[in-house]
């Protein structure tokens, strides 16, 4: 039986007060509606139907991005556009003729995030094209949802009553409804055709469907929902921020019980995927980003953020380290590392086993080589920096001539004094010495000392300027 | 009719363990007791009156301060002092003297900060010169809090009973008196004239008025907090915290109401006051002080500190960055620049639109104009950048000779190279080059190229030092 | 009487997922088997013994290296090998050679960290030799502990029921065994003896030798634990994130109660120990490692790591500073220090009164007498530093040769000028200026200005290098 997944995602969420329409806000680092797309992905519908409405382009365009306009071309995801906004049942309305099949029909909301994949199966399951089925959820506070009356008899849904509707008793009732269904497509194009905007508000509700399934004689089941968060809805930044720590301290939880240590579950935060090894530690106040790998025993200080980085076994970043890699693999750092505090990697800085990069050093686009250094306010950009190399103090690569970067070599074993600038293009051939404050603008031979320096001069009974009243 | 406001300051706070008289220690960087005036302000007494006694020359000296001695002098903020201090009554009785007119005196606690100024304004309206009016709160755990005994059948307030008075009955009410109210002025007067200090502590308790005005037939009304956390008061550091955070979550809910997103609104400190456009979002574990301004899109990383600075729209301050006006407007930042991270921007930063500040950079009473970058490991300290600088790795304005400072110049389009000195006070002219390594103490004309630097020298077979035993 | 303290430390740990066995993974920087051996140490027991089994040799090792050889030698501690592990009451088996005298043994686990001295003491004084203690526990939740069952009469212990026998009465039941107990030495020993394994799991449960208690008509006592937390058992690195939490947030109310001020309790870390003075103020998300000193009035900005070090009263540590002494007193700050942001402090940085340590600044085995400053992007390495010297910005002292490490001496009021390289082992006399860029490789002598510079010269007409297709 062919599944459609329809996900509304018309709305404008005029309370997020933003120029950004609501199902493109954030959480951990992904849309709100490519986290629904996510969850959809392991059900292989036959086709997914986004409902656009506020921002229509936006909202498809980014839906494009995320998935690669060569996957959405290969039968992804189609987009209706609901214009004007004219209620639930409306949005079906136009999505109607993009329904395939005599199967399911499972409809979502862009605007929440945090459906699990294993619910969506259960009402798919559930309805098996031919029962109604509304994901419920057991509420601790159920005022304004409607309320699920059930059939004592079988436990059949018989109606959602509106919290307005609702007779004292029923808003006693705690479970309620979601916005979410799956239903019997043919039906369900059927109901949505007879739908009257016959109301205060003139809208076409898709709740009146529920009626007419009942009147119809056919199965009207109601799902629970594992939790509240689950079918949380964001329509302002308050619920944005409530769903976003819900997610990472889910995700925290799922780290640690795969071995990962968090010093505080609550001060981590990953938008992106972190794969890890075993005994890795991560200390408070973490912000990782893209794609990170941590390998065996690696151990993350205090107050860093990652993104986009590999980090390899033994490896371990001090506090206050700023490692960004920009794309997935864009920054590397070998076993046994040594980085940070104070520590920026940039993009491509790739860097072998055992380096040290220490404070207040910023390496870019640059290689180093087993055991090289960098220990002491520095800038390595593009570089290639040879093996057990002493990148003194202070000392700069001037790749940049105004115009165009250049690239600077520094061979096996080179040592290269404080505050040197080296400017690039320029070669250091393996074992040369910089003197400390030297400026080379040539190449240095392999073993040379090179130095470029003014000559020490005294000036003796030197009166210092006075302070100026 | 006239309103008076006293307010209690008298106190030690023996738990707080500090040498700063419990009122005026910070939540949110501004005193217990700025706070309760700041509540106040909107209600426009003819007197307020701050009670002394415990360090009574620091409380006044830090109210002048903080309202200024102007606005004090001008009918603002009057103080009676209560020494020795013994009981609440007798606070209120040296407070007598200053009470002016007929009408209502609202009694409040400098030790409760978060006291909302709609809760002030309804004591004085329901006291309406003529009803003694309690400031009640509904306690979770009432313990040791007196107990609110009311009429069953008006409401009125009967009794306040104290816990270790109470019955097991009474002891189930959970309703409890805040320690603030209102009270005709006249009355009073007269009442706190006829406390007796016949008790085992030997103090004026002002809750004996309540047994009074029941005698006397007058009113006695209770009014209820909407919140416990508004009539908490400030007893030790724990206290003190729960109201910081309490305080903090409150204004994060405000402001992403307005539209600010928070990735963490329990990770957000704000002390004073931040105004912000649309889509502006906030990192975690950010802090804001002292006024703060955040044009349309701004976008702060995690772990920055920001302080008297106004961000223009678009402008992205990176991870790790630390900007301190230290005092409004005292650092500002043009639109679409971009910050950090690990970048820091003092006092007189005045950056335009499209800079760029990166990593170790300082930036000390300087103006970069539009499109200027330092974007490595640098310092600009009383300097003027012209408009698309490129200010290099490592270079440094000589600012201070030791005695005075000096002011550099870098015009439009100048290129200073790594690791120079800009020995001031200097001139670069537009559009000129500093070549890397060079120690500038003398004008450079327009276009020209400079550079002050040693002939690079080289050593063959240059014998490196050897490790000593 | 003698007391024994037997430890369980046997087990692996598999939920922790972890190559480091499971009673040495750390909770507050101590290892969960050194809290309880801290807890135990004011019993004064006649004899510790720790039960070890898998990574035995690692649990051994790390006892040792806790507690001192020489210590442990004299007396401490002893190790027992449960191979394989049976059980529970196989690992007492195992101790039995090794109980002294007559008195009580205590039976603790060594992945119950936060069991508290008094409770243990509480166990001991019930037990007194003749009764069998059991520690219990309410708890909120009591699905899968065996339940205590009591006798109505005189509160004695019948039974531990466990959760899968109990009958749905008996699962009503909130009060749980913790796993701990005291027992009289001789009677264990013969109950020990006594067990049998004849179960499902083929083990030996220890927790069988209450019905030989009752049976013999010892009296069997449940004294309940302070919390749940004192009793919570680490499983996996959820639990240990959730038992790291609340021992911080107990060490924060403690200190806060002895008057220190936390801007945020919930982001406040210390791993070791702390002691202060009073008016300490802890800005959010810092973290205290070994021993640390706080003096009067000292505050400590936002996000700063500290670790055995000094602050001296009134210093200020702003935000973003890392300083590591390594031992204890490794670092010292002197009274009225500014430090940071972004300042580093590293073993041997020994800073007097009134120094300034800016942006960027790194301070490593340097001392730095009264008044001295190194406001921004500089490294202090092996240096001792005068009385008010102005260390200038981006000045390095170039301390290692590649081979050796030489000490730099700057005499007092000595003014080092930017960018400036101390080329190690060199001497500025007192007084002395270095000019900006100088590279200094010869002593200075007293009052001396010193420079080391190329000539500035000007290119007029000069082309950039132009844009690279």
């Amino acid at each position: 039986m062919a599944l459609n997944i329809v996900i509304m995602a018309a709305g404008k969420g005029t309370r997020m007060k933003s120029a950004t329409p609501k199902v493109l806000h954030k959480l951990a680092g992904r849309s709100l509606l490519a986290h629904v797309l996510k969850s959809c992905e392991p059900l292989h519908a036959a086709a997914r139907i986004v409902i656009t409405g506020h921002g229509a382009e936006l909202v498809e365009a980014a839906v494009a991005a995320d998935i690669g306009t060569a996957a959405q071309a290969a039968g992804g995801i189609g987009f209706v556009r609901q214009m004007p906004q004219l209620g639930t049942g409306h949005a079906i309305q136009q999505a109607v003729p993009a329904l395939v099949g005599e199967g399911t029909t499972l409809i979502l909301n862009g605007d929440v995030p945090l459906i699990e994949t294993a619910t969506a199966k259960a009402l798919i399951d559930a309805c098996a094209g031919h029962a109604l089925v509304l994901l419920t959820v057991d509420l601790f506070d159920p005022s304004g949802y409607g309320r699920i009356l059930r059939d004592p008899d079988d436990d059949g849904v018989l109606a959602i009553v509106e919290h307005k509707d609702a007779t004292p008793e029923q808003r006693l009732i705690h479970e309620g409804y979601s916005g979410m269904m799956a239903a019997p497509t043919a039906a369900l194009k059927r109901w949505v055709g007879q739908l009257s905007n016959n109301n205060a508000q003139g809208e076409y509700y898709l709740t009146d469907i529920v009626a007419m399934a009942v009147a119809e004689g056919l199965p009207v089941l109601g799902i629970k929902a594992s939790s509240e968060t689950e079918v949380l809805g964001v329509n302002d930044p308050v619920q944005l921020a409530q769903l976003e720590r819900a997610f990472q301290a889910a995700q925290a939880e799922d780290l640690m019980h795969a071995g990962m240590r968090l010093a505080d579950p609550a001060r981590f935060d990953l938008r992106g995927t972190l794969t890890h090894g075993q005994d890795v530690e991560i200390d408070v106040n973490c912000v990782f980003e893209g794609e990170v790998e941590l390998g065996d025993g690696v151990r993350i200080g205090a107050n860093c953020v990652i993104r986009n980085a590999k980090i390899a076994a033994g490896a371990r970043i001090h506090e206050f380290s700023h490692i960004d890699g920009e794309k997935p693999g864009g920054a590397s750092v070998g076993a046994g590392a040594l980085i940070g505090p104070f520590a920026r990697l940039r993009p491509g800085a790739q860097l072998g086993a055992d380096v040290h990069i220490g404070n207040f050093v910023e390496v870019k686009n640059s290689t180093l080589a087993k055991g090289a250094k960098a220990n002491h306010l520095a800038y390595l950009g593009d570089a290639t920096v040879g093996e057990r190399v002493n990148y003194g103090a202070g000392a700069i690569t001037a790749n940049y001539d105004g115009a165009n970067k250049h690239r600077t070599t520094i061979g096996d074993d080179v040592h290269v004094g404080s505050n040197c600038v080296l400017v690039a293009p320029v070669t250091l051939g393996k074992g040369a010495t910089i003197g400390g404050g030297s400026t080379i603008t040539k190449d240095v031979n392999p073993g040379d000392l090179a130095v470029a320096r003014g000559k020490q001069v005294a000036l003796t009974g030197w009166i210092r300027p006075a302070k100026k009243r």
